[in-house]
């Protein structure tokens, strides 16, 4: 029976603070059906789970099948999370959830396996699998956006550390007691590249008198927080604080991207996440530039690129964890 | 014939910029016999590979043994160089030796299959076989000595990176536009936290005019560098100019383990090299704090120790390479 399961379609889950992502996916990853709806962590995970097992429903109807024809599901979820019980441990994107049994609570909702990873990893997984790092053996996924998230890729595989924390790259330090980071150190590379710091470095800019077509945009549109959007408008405009604050941004992530490559030496850094995406690919070359400079190993052979899968790669990346644990199962 | 050899002994070598070491190695890496010499390198490849080779018949004959008794020789050297083909690239430590077949050379003087790491990649090697980090399947060494080198195993095998140049851990950056490093780049550990980092801080705060016995010392023993034994000492008398730069280094130190920890999440890091040899195991302590006070994962179950084999680091990892290659060979 399992074996007859590996030729069968899986879901891909991508549960966020704010939007719950699901698709019926194919074996090359095509996508068949998707269904997405808000999240509202704040009623708690049963709730949620429900919200989960509908929009699940949904995308397999809008596929035109049932979950008869679904082999099982995988789940991308923010950390801490115990991948290999499924289980989210404390998550503050998820109103401060505490030892949720998502795989369990999921899988008897849908009568399917189920099978969770943070969503930084699953997004380099689906990179990996079916985006810009397809056929690459080795890479390392770069996510910016409110915080800096990071997978690794080692020989093909996912590379979850000893502790469950590997890809933690928001956390290296490229600063030395620089500004203070979300996580209470200083000079991460989250405290001064994502777009927490852009928006920090920019409003300071703003309050210390500089003038700035942000000021403009935000009161034309009634807004308070620099979306990435906000600032990709005011980049595109040339404005010289945006500008500048993005460039020192850029530079941070070369560094960063150097550090990588000078520890691990992977074939391939992908760029993605909010920030990136709303500035296009154009951002990763001055990024690229620094990280060469920077490299031990300046032949440049390493490829940095931008994602190319945008806001499926976790929900893709976790279909393909699922299908692994699956075909693992089915050869036992 | 090559099943019978795995059974054999195996020469470990680590050809250094100023000395050779050879040895005669067991399985469980019991050093039989062992020899050294100076390394001359100005007298150019021919000449350094001829002493090579007079040192491993010495450490064979010091085990009471010969040649026929030996199934094969690994060499550590510095980088860059080749580990695929056994070759040296470019390497200043040996007086700018160019595109040098180390391993053909030395294996036709000898009769054996030689083949050749890079020094700090084996030094982490041995470390994982027979020192600090046996029986441990994730662990990252770290070397501090003139320069910051170090090597990564995963998974229970050494990472070579996609260009063979991962593990240049000391060009990993955590001061941007800090002092400039010798690769020419700014920041990189290397440059904050080297003995010539240290070096360059002490000899800065006695030029600007602060008291030191270093300058005693200095004098004493009609030296003109800085020295591990000399820091060592200046240290245990409590010098205050030299235990604030060292306590710099360790600061900067335990942010690189840090980093490291938080992008690879390995089950052990290793502290050795010359300096951390000449400060004894406490030098670790300080490290380890900063790690793990910088760590994502504060759990601090991280190992972070001192290394243990000390100067025979590379020629055991050396050994420990030469025996898997002959194994697998042996296993076609």
């Amino acid at each position: 029976m399992a074996r007859r399961a590996t030729g069968k379609l899986i879901i891909g889950i991508d549960l966020g603070g704010t939007k719950i992502l699901a698709g019926v996916v194919g074996k090359g990853g095509h996508l068949l059906g998707q269904s997405k709806r808000p999240t509202k962590p704040e009623i708690g995970p049963e709730g949620v789970i429900d919200r989960i097992a509908k929009t699940v429903r949904e995308a397999v109807a809008a596929a035109g099948l049932s979950l008869s024809d679904i082999a099982a599901a995988g789940a991308g979820a923010p950390g801490p999370l115990d991948p290999d019980e499924g289980v989210i441990l404390n998550t503050p994107n998820l109103a401060g959830w505490k030892d949720v049994p998502l795989a369990a609570m999921l899988g008897q909702r849908l009568g399917l396996p189920v099978f969770v990873g943070n969503d930084v990893d699953l997004g380099t997984l689906g990179e990996h699998a079916f985006g810009a790092g397809k056929g690459v053996r080795d890479l390392v996924g770069i996510f910016v956006g409110t915080g800096i998230g990071g997978g690794l890729i080692l020989d093909g595989s996912l590379r979850l550390g000893w502790r469950r924390t590997a890809g933690e790259i928001g956390h290296m330090i490229l600063l030395a007691e620089g500004p203070v980071c979300g996580c209470g150190n200083r000079g991460c590379a989250e405290a001064v590249a994502s777009r927490t710091a852009i928006e920090r470095d920019i409003m300071a800019g703003i309050e210390s008198g500089q003038a700035s077509l942000v000021t403009e945009i935000l009161k034309r549109d009634q807004r308070e927080r620099l979306t990435s959007g906000v600032l990709a408008e005011a980049f595109a405009a040339r404005d010289p604080l945006v500008v500048g604050v993005i460039g020192r941004a850029q530079f941070y992530l070369g560094l960063l991207a150097a550090s990588v490559v000078n520890l691990i030496d992977p074939e391939m850094i992908i760029f993605g996440g909010g920030v990136v995406e709303a500035f296009g690919d154009e951002f990763v070359a001055p990024i690229r530039q620094v990280a060469y400079e920077n490299s031990i190993n300046k032949t440049g052979e390493v490829k940095i690129v931008p994602a190319r899968l945008g806001d499926s790669a976790t929900l893709l990346g976790a279909s393909v964890l699922a299908r692994r644990k699956v075909n693992r199962r089915s050869r036992k």
